[in-house]
């Protein structure tokens, strides 16, 4: 089994809603966000997946959120914007062009800061 | 499936018994500890565990063990007091409050240095 | 089931054969090498592997890569030298004397900066 790994961060606003105390009130954060892909097998030239691309792919998505309130991002709109609703966005987001491509799984994680990140991680259908 | 971490650390000194060359000698390490879990399915809040209050449990036994000579905390005093062996008795700490939440598993990492950690994971019975 | 981690770094020059852009070029990297040993028990003296011994194999892995044009490497002369390949050489190299001590599987993740890295896992054969 190989894995490819980039990251990106990007700045963005946003506040919860219900029983959770200082982080109800509007914050921010240095989102980190972590990308894996897995698969079993590589390519002619070597590779899983070109780092490059998939580089590309999570830096756009990252440029998408910077500097915005997340609770004002469309998809993220009626959620609550929790790290776990931030990675379930953006790995619904990442998986569609990664599909048919003979990888097995995807992974995102987003850390709110050094000390804490929600993640989703499920298989992509090769 | 969703993961939740978070981080803390803790100042502690140790010595290791048996054929660990100078790390027979009393020494110590600021350890991180990294706590994972994971599950299947958010809550209507949005998360799969409240990152909030499972960093008050991680806190809280980082802090039973901040300044503390390992080989004489009670339930580390009788074995020998590796990464693995910490590891084990943090997980066995934090794992009953977080049975019966809907949780699958759960990850303890104890790092001795930046290039170093070992860690128990375990289902945690749902 | 417990995991025991080490790291450790080299300096290398290489370049891709391919469609990859800049990375074409010859230029270097700060290689960051991690690797995961995981097993279900733990041997009489508290550990899984021993900490020690596992990052002397990985660091004397290490040497023998650092301030090394990876092209010309023995071994990776061969193939394109993706931070895949160079994890698959350096799992092949790390699983031998891993065999037969209990250890179920062997990661081996190569960063080739902060940002991306590519990691092959697979079984050791206890």
């Amino acid at each position: 089994m190989f894995e490819v790994y980039v990251a990106a961060r990007f700045e963005a606003a946003h506040r919860l809603l219900g029983d959770f105390g200082p982080a109800t009130r509007v914050h921010g954060h240095t989102y980190r966000m972590e990308v894996i892909v897995r698969g079993r097998q590589l390519g002619d030239d070597g590779t899983l997946y070109d780092i490059g691309k998939l580089n590309r792919a999570v830096s756009g998505l990252a440029s998408s959120l910077d500097y915005r309130d997340l609770n004002e991002v469309p998809g993220l709109a009626g959620v609550n914007t929790t790290a776990e609703a931030v990675a379930d966005y953006c790995w619904e987001r990442l998986a569609p062009p990664l599909r048919g491509r003979g990888l097995d799984s995807l992974v995102v994680r987003i850390w709110e800061s050094r000390d804490a990140y929600a993640a989703r991680e499920d298989t992509l259908g090769r």
